[in-house]
Formats: structure tokens, sequence, C-alpha cells
């Protein structure tokens, strides 16, 4: 544990081996989940900036603003960090689904007993 | 892309190199963030059996259920995984705070152009 960075009051985010930090998106008005991606600095940096959602894109290995290309952009209302500083939380006003699938949550499925179900929308 | 684990109905988690995958915790009754940590096979199999969240610590390289020491457990609610199978979302009804720090949630502190600054409990 580390005081300063667990309880102060100085943004020192702790980005992994990668450069990453996870980053996880609520709707602000629902409180649903809607995705769970990585920022490295220049993301984080262009999120606070424009107050849009900008991400790093593992598997593409570039920069991305979210709905760059959808439309489906994120508007971030809310932009907090964890007591060990390791993830963020952006409560944001979503322009669309947010799922590439077409969902509005990426999280659509529910873990059962006997595997996964489809959640309904409203859910 | 990968078509049947992005929309398919079959659980096929993607653990990372490190045989981890994502783990984020909601209220479910508030639907705040409470706290992002990482679950191996065996916390995910545990918290299914369970019904309550299990996770893996890597800094103590170990096994942990939430709450063990803290008497602070997370009855899981909810149990969701997202499109490429590489995050989970459990809605739970925590048993008091999450936080080491004694904080409802571990993210009591919000990102603003001065730095962070210190989040109202209820906000």
């Amino acid at each position: 544990m580390d005081e300063a960075r667990d309880r102060g009051l100085t943004l020192n985010p702790r980005y992994d081996d990668n450069g990453l930090i996870t980053a996880v998106v609520t709707d602000v008005a629902t409180g649903d989940l809607l995705m769970v991606a990585h920022m490295n600095a220049q993301a984080l940096a262009l999120t606070i900036e424009t107050g849009f959602a900008h991400f790093w894109s593992r598997s593409r290995r570039s920069l991305w603003k979210k709905g760059e290309t959808s439309g489906h952009m994120l508007q971030v209302r809310d932009l907090r960090i964890d007591c060990d500083q390791d993830a963020l939380w952006i409560k944001a006003v979503p322009a669309g689904p947010t799922c590439h699938t077409g969902a509005r949550s990426c999280f659509f499925r529910r873990i059962g007993p006997d595997g996964l179900s489809r959640v309904d929308e409203a859910g």
C-alpha cells in the first residue's frame, strides 16, 4: 500500500508494463456498465482535454476516439480514479450503442449455471 | 473479431497471459462502481459456486475471497461477461465498505483540471 497514492489528491496513475490503465465506462443515466477498455497517458490526457472518451486499442495498437467511425461517442460527465490509481471510472452519456455488436452495452450476456443467456437490453 | 465468442452463448473467457480476467463490481442498489479486480479460472468458478465474489490478488499472488478478513463480502446478484469475453461485470450487494481505505467505493476521488478531489460518499 502506498499511502500518498491511495489517499492523496495527486493524480499519479499506475500504468501497467504496457503503459496502460483499465478504464470502466458506465451510463450516467442508468448506472449500467457499458464497456471496459484501456487508456495510455495520451488517451487519458485527450479524454480530459476534449470531454470525450479516448482509448488505446491493444489489438490495433493505436489511439482511438470511441465513436470516431460509428458516431457513437461517449461524452464524459464524471471521471474518477480508484484507490491504488490503476483503474479509471468514466460516467458517460453514450451517443448510441456502445458495443460493436450493436448492443447498448458490451455486457449483454449473463453467466448462469447452464452457460450464457442474452439479457434484455433494458435489463 | 471472433463471432462465436462475441455473440454466442458459450462461456469461453479470454484470460490474459497471466491467466486473469478483469472483474468490475457495481453496487446493485445504486449502480455505483465499487471496485475493479482480477479473477483466474478458479476465482470465477468459486464466485459462481458460492455466490460471493472471489478474486486473484496480483500483489499477494493468492486466491482471495473478498471480505474474508474484513467481513465486507460482496454477494453476487448478477454476473455478466462482455462481447469479447475478457471482462466480467458483477452486480453485488456489499456487506460494508468495499475499499481498504474504508470508503464505500474504491473510486472516491474525481479527476479534475487541478488534480484529484474527494467525492462525497453519497455522490
